[in-house]
């Protein structure tokens, strides 16, 4: 494992240090020092690095595809300084938040900036289609705000179907994921049906890691987690065990969950009563059993690539991420 | 006249048209209804207009640059809606604002993606480099943002030096009229000497147009202006007349300028004394010579194109624009 582990830190370091000349001017103070802030917050850079690896797995060279990986990075960054300000979050990443280190004004300036140069980034490319690749991406750009509405038109209801709450998810934070493999993609030459299979492959390794991550805030090991338990549960967040317990409890069940989700729930011993809940009726292996699910269909849709160190490196990325433990 | 009237109402509606029909969708409700609200608020349309202009100007078909048009009036609103925010304003031509309307949330987002709606219609252009096109539109993005930085920052300092304003003005109002012009020439096909003409003229006509708005909010007839005669400077706004009095005025009259910067003047009879220091300083006099300055400039740089009725167009926009009185 660790030659995949020292080739996507190789990738990593390039993405970074690309990262680190996206700003190349010091003036106005209020934009660029916030914003350098933001890009130098660290992160795995699972985005850009599946850009190139995409665009490798398609026979292409990774580092023709190091722009567009940044620019998604940049794009993610943007819309985590705006979902801040709208959670009216105080820290991310262990840092205060833009709006909080600054003021509210700035983080949305300093987003919006962000977008101008992420597209700046992208416009650097110069293998692939440069119509098809931004339209990838603008795509991209209008189903995150999309996803980020439904969120908090949810937010704001007891309880949401299934499907409406995978789509919402989709769109919040699978898309990105998505057209990180587009992008790789059309950069990498690939032809449709290879294309296609690299969107097939993200998607459901994007849908794998979110569930993961749901998972994880009940399941994780204190000590390995690096957060409190049950986070969600106290905040009152929509993940895919609340949504599949909601559509499942009755009776008493169902009103705690439903006072969770409109955060109206008393707070005492919390975790552990929604906790049990959700061995109650299996929702947690419905989780581990969907997580092995999308696993599987990822490594799966790669079976239309070629055999290459890119597609090897996707088939490895796909298991980390489902043996992660934070 | 009558006959550059017609023709621009009917550029005006093409552009009007268009942009009814960028929204495709309904959900989610709190993105597209906010969306749809803020396109349809009307406004001259000179941004979409010049880039069919510049576009004919240079021998193209203007009809190949309603998308590019529409596209940068997307994205002034976006860029409306955003300062809107940050300038607390609850009204804007005469409707409440979006964060007004809605909530603050809903604005940020519903400014982020029509930002993404603003790429996805430029990306329709079929005419012109297109990467060219991206990355002039997507300066204009940075640009903006800069100037609208620099603005917040110069709020909050009693005076800036007259190079700071004007350096500020032209990315925050300017900017976007020169990549209309830019964006035109473009599509239309100019060579390098024509497209950079059309953006000489569109940075002075973007000049003479920002000064006019500032003189006219002193000298308007108060019927004909739809407004209160000195919002500016009740406001305390960082105009083209403040900022060169502020650099002229001793004494008395600079300490009252500078409270007026920094809002702490006392309101009793501050039009009438602010207006008296402008006549008193020659500062309206120099109000209306830097516009017919501009406006002469504009048309002269129009001289390297070949006459054409675009061309024509364009000479007629300079002069309608400088003999507005609203």
């Amino acid at each position: 494992m660790d030659r995949f582990f020292d080739r996507y830190n190789t990738y990593r370091s390039l993405i970074d240090t690309r990262l680190s000349t996206v700003i190349d001017r010091d003036k106005p103070v209020t934009m660029y020092e916030p914003a350098r802030y933001v890009l130098s917050g660290g992160g795995k850079r699972v985005r850009p690095v599946l850009v190139m690896l995409a665009c490798e797995a398609a026979g292409g060279d990774p580092r023709d595809a190091v722009d567009a990986g940044v620019a998604v990075e940049i794009l993610h960054n943007f819309t985590l300084v705006h979902d801040d300000i709208m959670d009216r979050a105080d820290t991310r990443r262990g840092r205060l938040t833009v709006h909080k280190k600054w003021d509210e004004n700035i983080a949305i300036l300093v987003g919006d900036e962000l977008m101008g140069i992420a597209y700046k980034t992208l416009l650097n490319t110069e293998k692939g289609d440069m119509r098809a690749l931004t339209r990838v991406f603008t795509d991209g750009v209008i189903e995150v705000c999309e996803g980020q509405s439904y969120d908090k038109e949810f937010e704001l209801l007891p309880t949401v179907s299934e499907e409406e709450y995978m789509m919402m998810i989709s769109k919040k934070t699978g898309w990105l994921v998505a057209i990180s493999a587009e992008m790789g993609a059309i950069i990498g030459g690939a032809d449709d049906a290879r294309r296609a299979a690299l969107v097939e492959y993200a998607r459901c390794v994007g849908r794998a890691f979110q569930v993961q991550d749901d998972l994880l805030d009940v399941v994780a090991d204190k000590e390995e987690f690096g957060k409190p338990i049950g986070g969600d549960i106290i905040e009152g967040k929509k993940t895919f065990l609340l949504v599949k317990a909601l559509n499942r409890a009755t009776g008493d069940d169902l009103a705690l969950l439903e006072a969770v989700a409109m955060k109206t729930a008393t707070q005492e011993n919390l975790v552990a009563r929604v906790t049990a809940i959700y061995e109650e009726y299996g929702v947690l292996d419905i989780a581990r059993e969907k997580i092995a699910q999308d696993t599987d269909a990822a490594i799966r849709a790669l079976e239309a690539l070629e055999d290459n160190d890119g597609r090897q490196m996707l088939v490895w990325l796909a298991q980390m991420l489902l043996e992660r433990k934070h």
